[in-house]
């Protein structure tokens, strides 16, 4: 009985989750679902990419939180569209937060949106939004063993940014082991190795970005 | 409808919470339910804590993941008993899953009995398990924001410890600005500041456990 329910708000969410895919599509719109676990650097890797590509790229954000709008804040600073969603508890957006969300944007205007979601590294990777790419940061201190912990988040997801590499020297994080673990779940996930605040390794990240976007 | 389902769901945890309680007061095992984001040191600061204090009390651990026993395995080489649970993609532990582990000790031979949750700062705080005390790490690098961003986790806790202090100098952590959100939420929350990496601070949590222990 349990399963059943669930099966149902599985299905009503995909469905939900492919009309939102065939608005994006429709309208040119390259739409990023962003996972990460609390405080890894989604808002900071989203600000970074802002800032280098703003001149090229219509961007627009919309950000997941259970509460407050820090994010947007931040991002609204910038002269970005943004939009809020607080889930009022809930861990992670569905497809129906993300519909609302693209209700009230002009689509026709936007050539790439972040989704920034609830900082969860477990319930956002069960439901996908309808977004042509699924992504996660994973932060330096969070430590090397992460894929092998919480294997889903990182077997869903089409690229992996590994953020606060400036923080390797004081961290045991062995990359290499990493590595292994990863593409053992994901043979063909990518990586990007960044650092948000000194912007190491962003620009192989950027080359991919326009890349995807035909730029 | 929906409402009515969850309110049944809790009221059943509830009701095997106040179970484990009672077994846990009936033989004096003080039991802390440990909680925070994936990496935040949860596992380090039990291991530091054992390694001091395996002299002087009796210790165990439960050890909640959704997949692996990699901290299970980190800890049962320390000599303590120690039960890993799977939970199985469930992003948190629940009181009935303790209950098991429970009925899996001798309650009569522990003195402390550290609970690790899952990775993960929004379910766990919802479902009460029945210890004594619940507790939840912050590590320096995932901000000092994140109490406005996930205020049921920093309201629900009895002691708050801010892990990876060493970092400290590599971001741009404000404690004060941490403190003034954490008493907001709080006010008779104790907040600790550690770094299981270098002991700094371990002292003071030692002695509050200690306290808390009659020892």
């Amino acid at each position: 009985m349990k399963v059943k329910v669930l099966q149902n708000i599985l299905s009503a969410n995909d469905k939900i989750a492919a009309e939102n895919r065939q608005m994006l599509d429709s309208q040119t719109v390259l739409a990023i679902d962003v996972m990460s676990s609390p405080g890894a650097g989604k808002t900071s890797l989203i600000l970074r990419t802002i800032e280098r590509l703003r001149d090229a790229v219509r961007i627009a954000v919309i950000e997941g939180d259970i509460a407050s709008s820090i994010d947007a804040d931040r991002i609204g600073k910038e002269g970005v569209v943004v939009i809020q969603i607080n889930t009022g508890g809930q861990c992670h957006l569905d497809a129906n937060m993300l519909h609302q969300g693209l209700q009230n944007l002009q689509l026709a205007d936007i050539d790439l949106l972040f989704v920034e979601n609830v900082g969860n590294l477990i319930c956002p990777a069960e439901l996908k939004l309808g977004t042509q790419k699924r992504m996660m940061l994973l932060s330096v201190p969070e430590g090397d063993d992460k894929p092998r912990k919480y294997p889903l988040m990182f077997t869903e997801v089409e690229v992996i940014v590994v953020n606060k590499i400036d923080l390797l020297p004081y961290t045991d994080f062995d990359f290499d082991s990493f590595q292994r673990a990863v593409t053992g779940l994901n043979p063909d996930v990518k990586i990007f190795r960044v650092s948000c605040k000194t912007g190491e390794g962003i620009e192989e990240w950027l080359s991919w970005l326009k890349s995807e976007l035909g730029k």
